[in-house]
């Protein structure tokens, strides 16, 4: 689902990541995630993606980069407190950047359309 | 599969997509748009998912704003020879932005490691 961003600039958090086989609990945690940055100040929305192979990306869009460290800290916290986290992944990529320009597109048909230049 | 990516400072496109259903001549398309963006200057790599619903993110990787405005005029004049490019898509997103800070986790046994702060 495309995350409806306003007119850039903004900041986006790309997070990539390798899967390990089995669930352990991911399911779970990656709920409280999403649940917890949809109530945090300053976040824009988020899109997803996760092949059949395990890779996958996330893209979540902030305000600022104040409010992407208020989420870091209060993230990081509270999966601190469910120990191995590592065992959930073989592998990460986090990279912050602000954006600058940005195009959405959708099918009229789609619905909500938006369009940004 | 992860981009080694350099130490920031570089410029990522965002690009996220859902497909519409049936192939109609989209996996030529994008095997080839894969094989151009690699071949250009300024290229540090790609990271791609896209689930089983059809929704996928590409982000790619490049050294300056300069690359990517090569790359798009390039890739733009070779989409055009195709017609009907829309087909393939029942919304896009596009986002470009310069990445700040990067932290890369890979597991040992997975090979290449590569540490970033």
């Amino acid at each position: 689902m495309f995350a409806n961003t306003p007119e850039p600039p903004y900041w986006a958090v790309i997070f990539s990541s390798q899967r390990t086989a089995g669930d352990a609990g991911y399911g779970d945690m990656s709920a409280r995630m999403v649940a917890l940055a949809g109530e945090q100040p300053g976040f824009l929305g988020a899109e997803s993606a996760r092949d059949a192979d395990g890779f996958g990306i996330t893209v979540s869009y902030w305000a600022s980069e104040q409010a992407i460290a208020a989420w870091k800290a209060d993230s990081e916290h509270r999966l601190a407190q469910q120990q191995g986290f590592a065992r959930w992944y073989a592998g990460l990529a986090l990279r912050v950047a602000k954006v600058e320009r940005a195009k959405l597109w959708l099918r009229p048909e789609q619905g909500d359309a938006a369009g940004q230049g």
